[in-house]
């Protein structure tokens, strides 16, 4: 493996080359990001070696990591124009639509879908790290689909970069993402525009906010060039879960008028057990 | 000051504790917990010296600090037993309904309302952390209602803790932690109740579950002794909080429902600038 050319120079793209150059510091990284300010970053960072529209033909590996609605159709174009050995891999959050986008393609062999698990509230070459995906979780989607010379290349890139692999099925995983990510960026949007709504009459409320609600509220600060695209892509299934979290909260809601204490305590002393769960899933 | 007196071994009553002890080591502390476990742990881990359910009569200072639909109660009758050199202060997450209970109380000004910004998703006394006060805010409301000289007492306590002072009436207070503090323990709550609903038909999705997942949900490991009578002391400010956070939910919905992408794209935009709120006030 000598190249790879990354489309879509920001923080999960950014993130992915620093790392390998690392673990690999033989192969050379190109890319491309539409804003030329990112380009330069990217640069200047040490992320890629060379800006460039057209990744070389000889190129092994092509990485898609814009934003989700934009990698049907950009995923369409790169298969069209590539050789017969060079692999691309997308880094999406939404997986059916784009599978299904390329399910008829004649080169759908040559193409991997894959989404790590990795992100932070903020965005762009500039919020790059090293090590944002050591460790982390990488899903691969219709994994039977990809030529197995190509998938190999995947592996190793994937391996090098310590990525625990899990693998299942696009509608499957658009469902499951729903729930435990998409929604999350969604509560933590509308919590902090609850509080700001109330604080365009109420100075000074933020020197209240313990360390509480700067957790619940920290993926409010998410790039909404990157959120609404999902949303766009993951639509039923974001509006599934939203449906479950108003009709969640309603019902709590009651309790609370009604005056059902100690149902209230046995609702969370129920959801406490998240603690478990998430301890071990760590 | 030589004798400090705390009633509920917890987090907040034994964090205070081990960081005063620090600052001011000739003190004794004694303290009282209906959980005779926390009151064998309080006194493993240093917290008092003493457990006893009366105080000393000369007992300089008594710190409430039970869950805050036993405060009132507590609170009246600890001002009716003490003598005329001791004060009583809470740290109540409610100061409404409180401060009401003693409004015409004959030692009404022996009383500091008080409310330390300062916890974590954990309780009991073994959660207890030196440091968990350090440099937090604490919020004195009706501050001139008590004595000058016992408020004294007071305030070099919390400059020993390294605390930042903050004045407010206990309305106001109330009104502003039900958007800052409980609308979020309550999201957070359903957030997990959501996905914990989710889970029992579909298996490991805790798995691809992120860091961003892991913040917003966090304080979903919160006790549900503390919080539900929080509820039921801060009920209508509550309500009206939930009340236009789920109004806000519903229209982000519409949105969705409606390939409205820029208008999310826009709302989520506004919501970003809780970014540089957050960093300033940290």
């Amino acid at each position: 493996m000598k190249k790879i050319h990354i489309i879509g120079l920001g923080l999960l793209g950014g993130s992915f080359a620093l790392a390998l150059k690392k673990a690999k510091p033989e192969i050379k990284f190109t890319g491309y990001d539409s804003n030329s300010q990112n380009q330069e970053d990217a640069i200047a960072l040490g992320i890629i070696e060379e800006a460039k529209e057209k990744p070389d033909m000889d190129t092994d590996v092509i990485v898609l990591a814009t934003p989700a609605n934009t990698l049907s159709e950009l995923l369409v174009k790169t298969l069209d124009e590539i050789g017969p050995n060079t692999l691309v891999m997308d880094f999406g959050s939404t997986k059916e639509a784009l599978c299904k986008s390329v399910a008829d393609h004649p080169k759908r062999e040559q193409y991997l879908a894959g989404h790590p698990i990795a992100g932070t509230e903020y965005s762009g070459p500039k919020a790059a790290q090293e090590n944002l995906l050591d460790k982390k979780v990488f899903i691969i989607c219709e994994m039977e689909k990809t030529n197995i010379h190509l998938k190999g290349m995947a592996y190793e890139i994937l391996e090098a970069l310590n990525m625990k692999l899990r693998f299942m099925d696009p509608e499957e995983h658009d469902r499951h993402l729903a729930f435990v990510s998409h929604l999350s960026h969604i509560s933590s949007f509308m919590l902090g525009k609850t509080v700001l709504d109330k604080m365009e009459d109420e100075k000074n409320i933020f020197d209240m906010a313990g360390s509480g609600f700067a957790s619940t509220v920290r993926l409010a600060k998410s790039s909404p060039a990157m959120w609404a695209p999902i949303m766009e892509e993951n639509k039923k299934n974001i509006l599934d879960a939203m449906s479950l979290y108003i009709a969640s909260l309603s019902k709590f809601r009651d309790k609370i008028i009604a005056d059902d204490y100690e149902g209230l305590a046995n609702e969370m002393g129920k959801v406490n057990k998240i603690r478990d769960i998430l301890d071990l899933g760590q």
